[in-house]
């Protein structure tokens, strides 16, 4: 087996442990009332969005990356309903002792093909997301469209929170780049998919082998305190340990220095083992600080490197970073060097930040808050009939009918809007043209179709009948479509504190199909 | 297949999620080192330990539940180097084009068995655990005990992190049953084992149809907005989708009754669906609230449903639950019973709380920072030498040497502290035992033999030669195992907010070996 192989393998392995009954048990409750009540064949359109931009606390996103449609996709080409799942099902009994499922339900599941007939729209991987605005869409059958909804929402929501923070970390980096250090600390197997959603939103590559492997890229590493410490319990102390390291590799040499005393034992420790290298033919790698001030530390090594040759070295970062860590050694680097009178560039491009628990997990915001919501319904006539649900909370009233969603792009070829508008309509019928805001009444702007250079439509169809599976896309390329949308937002909407609010809109026959459901549902 | 099988299936496929390159590149690093210096044999111990309970920001734990050791020695039993995986590894190369992994390596991790030797002491699953006290020790050759840290820390740091969550939860619940409900915003397929983690810490069950198969638990759901949307858009209305649901699951009808109005419409609603149930024979089961003053609604829907004749349906809350929320739910309806003069008692009891998000990301503190640390490696004279890493903070400095954990109880069957000492030794040899604080030098206290009325040693072996692999403990035994543990927690310590700190102790042989290393160290 080669490693393409094995990384298939690998991936497929990931896919396969989600079956066709990792979903709610209300899902398929409801599946089974529409088989009874004869609806489950009914065309359906369920809208997956998110609501707001995650709140880190201390501070809030201006956009999201979306992450997770392969993976979907593989699930969704790979389910099958076995008979072992359906003898699972029914096996399960009310508290009265009843069968939960009849065997209507249980044949009607088994059915060959159940999971055909869905036709999906998405946003693709890698692409800049806003609230509001509809990233997949599926059409079909009421009853599979209802069923699968634990599974996407579980698809999509971690990685395009993990997306967005990488997306940020790279950001804040500044040209220095990010590995992806998390699995330790990450929710069990689910920093596979994390990993995955890290590098579509920049980092360059991941410390887990097994992960790098499935996903084609060079994991990257360097020794752990433990090597030090054991080389210090055998009477050999730090030079032993980083000698040890550099004879087992001289190529790829990155010495971790702060186990003892960064600048004191372990930078000069390891510029002596630096020079044996290089006298034997070989150029180290780097060092990487794992605790103190990482700032103050990166100043100084970088001068204790410079001033013994190594102007080239890397300085590898780790020790609970974020984006306002990153941002903030930075900072303190910038004003350092100005204070030193020296050019503090050549520092932040030698830079590598190993960033782990926080990125994974997301750090001050846990969980993207995306919801799937059904928005149209064929009726007893087979005519669309648009579907709303009611809220006190005007943001939590999701956007009916069947949709269509436009980025609009300025003559500058920034994206200033998206704008989401019935299936049937043309975005800008109108030189001037009046959008509302999706769930504040009376807010509306007016865009001049003069002002938009071009208009690209974000939802592309991706499953279903007509559409051919291709081979998936690389990851380099999700990540660079990512840099490239990141790129066309405005600089103030990439703030990564208090950033201005990208325009989501509605069109005016959107905003008003909205407004006379509200009405209607009140009555 | 019957269902037992289908849960093995499932449990085996979430195994085989991690191979044996699931792991920090860095492992892999060290383990050559050690091979090409003849240091991989060498016997070593590291310990699992986590530094701080999880501080939620405004709120911090006063202890964990201890999860993941099953799912980890799982894949320790059934790990295996294959030879595409030694393919994978030998096509590494570093930046200058050469061979990361050398045949002298490979060949040594392609040997057979070569994860046996290794043997493994812990604190059993569901125990209550208290920082710095090794849960785990792993003791074997070096290179092997180096090479699983990465897989170690993954499978317990989320799983405990989750467990310890979901005890806070059951127990701000004071007795209403509470539901793991985190899916569908949960990370990927790591939602399997914080689900696993969630029953442990006390959850009854869970929404995961699929998990809750694995569990051997049947899954629990109601329905979804959707349904009372779809219903109203085809014109029948909230009333037509209560009684499609009503007439599928007539012995397990639970309504979501605030899709509309909660009090104006859905609670009457389900009111006169429940009736019909009656008149034919069924009882319902209960009504969903999630959305609107959950405490108030509580008390209006308890109130119109006893009026109703309906004083044993449960009501569920959902809605970004957690045990802050739960808790000042509780308070809320207890000081409105005393307002309005009722027994807040069957309302509480009558009270399910679905727990999802906040419980599966563990909202406000997403990681558990357990470590793995090298603790003594046997030396060229085949003796054990303790091994440390010194820090800057005093709370970073692992416990060195090899050693055991004793947990004392009181006469009153209350445990009192976790006691660390030196493998050979005795726990209290003394009538008055002075003991230290296992970070703040300075700080002791004096444990009289006479007021202990029982020890107990906390770690045990789990895998290893002598140890013969039994069937797992089942999800409810673990579960039982929790609630003795807290319940010989003194109360302080349970607190939900400002808990009193449980004493973890050194014995002072282990406490003036830790003083001598470090001022060995730093010398």
């Amino acid at each position: 087996m080669n490693e393409l192989d094995l990384a298939t393998t690998i991936t497929d392995r990931w896919m396969q442990t989600r079956g066709p009954l990792f979903t709610d048990m209300y899902e398929l409750a409801m599946a089974q009332v529409y088989v009874r009540e004869g609806l489950s064949e009914r065309q359906a359109q369920f809208d997956y969005f998110f609501r707001s931009t995650p709140d880190y606390g201390t501070h809030q996103a201006g956009f999201c990356v979306s992450a997770g449609l392969e993976p979907f996709l593989a699930w969704l080409r790979g389910v099958r309903i076995e008979p072992s799942h359906i003898d699972a099902l029914r096996a399960m009994s009310s508290p009265s002792g009843t069968a939960v499922f009849g065997d209507d339900f249980l044949e009607w599941l088994a059915a060959p093909g159940r999971f055909d007939g869905i036709e999906v729209r998405a946003v693709g991987e890698g692409r800049v997301v806003h609230p509001h605005v509809p990233i997949v869409t599926v059409t079909g059958p009421l009853a599979i469209c209802q069923l699968i909804e634990t599974s996407l929402l579980n698809h999509f929501n971690y990685p395009t929170l993990i997306a967005t923070k990488a997306a940020r970390v790279v950001q804040s980096a500044r040209g220095g780049r990010v590995l992806e250090f998390g699995m330790r600390r990450g929710p069990s197997t689910g920093v596979n998919e994390g990993i995955r959603a890290a590098l579509i939103g920049g980092c360059v590559s991941t410390s887990n082998v097994e992960a790098a492997i499935a996903l084609g890229k060079q994991p990257i590493g360097t020794h752990a305190h433990s090597l030090v410490q054991a080389y210090m319990a055998l009477g050999d102390g730090e030079i032993g340990a980083f000698r040890a390291m550099a004879a087992s590799a001289p190529d790829e040499c990155i010495l971790l220095v702060d186990t003892v005393d960064t600048l004191g034992s372990g930078v000069p420790n390891a510029i002596r083992v630096f020079d044996e290298l290089r006298a034997a033919g070989h150029e180290p790698v780097g060092v990487r600080l794992d605790s103190g001030d990482l700032a103050y530390l990166a100043v100084q090594t970088a001068k204790l490197l410079d001033d013994a040759g190594y102007p080239d070295v890397s300085i590898v970062l780790s020790s609970d970073l974020d984006e306002l860590n990153i941002w903030q050694i930075l900072t303190q680097i910038g004003d350092d060097a100005e204070r030193l009178g020296i050019d503090p560039r050549p520092i932040r491009t030698r830079l590598v930040y190993g960033v782990g628990t926080r990125l994974i997990t997301s750090h001050g915001s846990g969980a993207l808050n995306g919801v799937y919501k059904l928005v149209g319904i064929e009726n007893a006539d087979g005519e669309w009939t648009p579907a709303i649900k009611i809220s006190e909370d005007p943001g939590k009233v999701p956007l009916p009918g069947l949709k269509k969603v436009w980025r609009l792009y300025d003559r500058r070829g920034a994206a200033v809007v998206d704008l989401i508008g019935l299936a049937d309509e043309d975005p800008l019928p109108d030189e001037l043209n009046v959008v509302h805001h999706p769930s504040r009444d009376g807010v509306h702007q007016v865009i001049r179709r003069d002002d938009i250079d071009h208009i690209e439509e974000l939802l592309t169809p991706v499953f279903g009948d007509d559409v051919a599976p291709g081979p998936p896309a690389k990851i380099d390329e999700l990540a660079h479509r990512c840099t490239i949308d990141i790129d066309r937002l405005d600089i103030g909407v990439r703030r990564l504190v208090n950033p201005h609010r990208y325009h989501v809109s509605l069109t005016d026959r959107l905003h008003r199909l909205r407004l006379d459901l509200i009405a209607q549902a009140e009555a």
